[in-house]
């Protein structure tokens, strides 16, 4: 285990992770770079694939470019099982299973009839495009606006929590007051209105045709109008939270540093360090 | 009155009112999660009751279960009348009255043939969940969310005045102007379009057909989609505010005073005091 | 002139002035209450007026109702005039037009035959309905936030110039690609159709047939949808900058007051008087 | 090359260069004023051209403006390279492009029969009003506008990657559960539906009609109304962070220090020092 054979395959195998799993490395950024586009040209792919025209005229060559896909994330996947620090981790990790689910409907298909609902699947390749947030550093921001998001999460629940009562109780309202006949069938279908109508979508396929029906609508659109300015607020408040905490107090606190001991972060009032009691010029 | 019987009884009343009316208690945390278990499922029940087909299936067991729920609802009705402190405040509360709603239409329909508004009273149980804010500590962050929707409040109400102003202003020309003959039958008719498009939801059952109808419904949308631009920056601003007065505010107010000269607003990590150089302890 | 019949007409002038124009005095406020009241009494009786059913069974009612309101604000109007100080000011100002609007369309209407567009005119009476603003203290937060409104006009200007160039372009790019065969008959109505849509209103009057019309489309409606953040974003940084000048800075630096000279908006950590030099305690 | 004349000529083109591209003499102001006011004809003229009623009976009168317009542009761009110090630098320019847009589809539909898509590259010349930011000193408030998007480029860029994967994820869905029967025909036109649903657009030409696809379209709805609020976030807090940057650090870094005891930090009004209670000069 211990032989030189063994340590240049375990070398082999680390560069081969720097490469695949890294993005330090001009190896590691070509490889994810190759890697989005290839992803990206298999979710065209499959999205043309189901316009009827261009099914039929293709059919053989998205037929094929589908199975090199398919293999080409074969491969990958086999190397990344290979490669990685810890197999198993990998492959109940979320990109594990993203990267298994978007090679498996092409295989599954090859033994059953082509079921439909296996595209979604196929689709789910998309997800992996977000490894390129790695590439190009924007992972720190993603954490930024993700840690803003996470402390406002109690907020946007109870928000939430409000909208989809208010949608509930407006639904069965709409659908006692407009009824069968004005296409609010029944109350899943009036709830459906209700969140049609409360997110401002406005399909206009079930519409109110009554006097009172018009009025609720009438309220339940200015709420949803209003209401929306909550989450928005949330997010805009914590946001600026994260910068207070993060990025401008660090910034105003650390541009006067000891003379002495070299600590930073002084008050700009500061005469004497506050570390080792030092004069500060 | 001051006999032990009479002292166990109060005290069994004060166990049934932790469980029932507390949420600190391990018995008061799965009472709270029962009730919200069964508030939605006899939710669901009324939603589904009003599909057809399912109606028509199931009606037996639905209308069982809507006599299950009722009787359970009806018993913790009694509980809390009996177990509260101030019963006279309960019944008058905003929950109480709400738990009473959620009873009463299904004794109300035993005694008259059904009637259909009832299913929007029987609905209103949803309001009941939202005691749940109380179990998970989300109450803290829904008062911080009403405080800055008070503290707006008057913010709020000018632009809500100004708006339905607008939708009165716009309502009328588009009456006067497309008239009965493009859909615009009436003011009252003319104003729920006005509504439909401020408020960017466009169901697209009534819409402009002149050259100048359009242009004003063309100022009308820009106005709503402009306007949207005041609560939310309304409620984000309040909402910083919120932030700023618990949180900074402290931070400015507890700091650390020096024992030489007196200099107080010390950084918590300081040793020296930045004034007059002394040791702070 | 100087006669004490003089002073005593002077005096009633002022009285009536106090009542009409004031909103100190409990008289003062209760015309108000009462104006407001039968403002919005005439408003509805216009509304409810053009409603087919109403206006025929209860046609000489309202028209009674009408010249009862009319000739109540033609009252009003005078004493305006002859109580206020400067009546040629008071004719001219915003409100005084209003005013006068608000009561002339019903006198045309005598000698002319009734002209539809009279209405408009006096559905104008809802403009006079935010004199309340001054009764119940609400100028102050009107005042605040137009100021916000006003310190972001020339961002809010760009925004705005930038959205009507981005309609123009893709008004015109949708009417070359649809054509008038799918419902973009000419420039001015595909602007309208952009407006629908980047405002995301989205009526479906006019939609996309194509597939790179349909791929403009959601570029637009992209567009829109990413752009509303802009005008909301300037809006609550300016509440805020409003909030920051205004009320906060003063609260917190307001609350040492020197004991020697009386001076306040002394610093947290402010040892001596900054007006007088005097020791804070 | 250093002769009288060439220097009359020089300031000649000087003097040219400052009316057209300046924007401080009165001259150059007029200029600028004027374009403008061509600019904003010539596209309204283009537009009318597309009414079909308009374009029979102006065809002269509109086919004669639109040449004196390419005339009057032509001899502006011609004086713009003529003075401009680095006529090749402006040619390539933004602006340089958009002006020889401006009149290049002019002469081409001369040469060939007209094009349809010219019209497109003509109304490009809106853009050239943009100019008109440098006038009235707007271009402050337009780069303080582009600096908070700018520094919030990063979360932008990470929002609309979410919201793009959300699109195609959801418009695949909706392709398999509604199917072509219901107008979800392929994948690219679902993705067109999801787009029109997540920005709350919602023209109702594509509609889910199965019960599962209502779900799943509500969650797309629900998703779309809540996401709006991140860019919002975004965009404000951005602002709020330039504002501070700008302004507040300045006051804090702009104060006095104290003769006796050396403590920075003082109000712009102070008279004695808050820490030592000196006499500030």
């Amino acid at each position: 285990m211990s032989t030189t054979s063994d340590q240049r395959q375990l070398s082999f195998k680390e560069k081969l992770r720097d490469v695949i799993f890294g993005y330090d490395t001009p190896a590691g950024k070509t490889f994810d770079l190759i890697l989005i586009l290839v992803i990206t040209l298999s979710v065209l792919a499959l999205v043309l694939d189901s316009v009827e025209v261009i099914h039929q005229q293709y059919r053989l060559q998205l037929f094929a470019l589908e199975w090199l896909f398919t293999c080409a994330f074969t491969v990958e996947y086999g190397l990344r099982i290979y490669s990685s620090e810890k197999p198993r981790q990998y492959i109940f990790s979320f990109y594990g299973i993203i990267d298994l689910l978007s090679i498996l409907p092409s295989y599954i298909a090859l033994l059953f009839p082509p079921v439909n609902f296996l595209v979604v699947v196929r689709i789910l390749r998309v997800l992996r495009v977000f490894r390129v947030l790695k590439l190009f550093r924007y992972i720190g921001e993603a954490n930024f606006l993700w840690s803003a998001i996470y402390n406002g999460r109690r907020k946007i629940f109870i928000f939430m929590f409000t909208v989809i009562n208010l949608i509930v109780v407006f639904g069965t309202m709409m659908f006692v007051i407009e009824g069968p006949e004005n296409g609010f069938t029944n109350i899943p279908s009036s709830i459906y209105w209700a969140i049609v109508t409360i997110t401002t979508v406005g399909y206009g396929d079930i519409v109110p045709q009554t006097a009172l029906g018009q009025t609720i609508a009438a309220i339940a659109m200015i709420s949803g109008y209003a209401i929306i300015a909550v989450p928005t607020g949330i997010i805009g408040a914590e946001l600026m939270q994260e910068f207070r905490r993060g990025d401008t107090l660090k910034r105003i606190e650390s541009h006067i540093v000891c003379p002495h001991c070299g600590l930073k972060g002084h008050d700009v009032a500061a005469n004497f360090c506050q570390g080792c009691g030092g004069r500060l010029e």
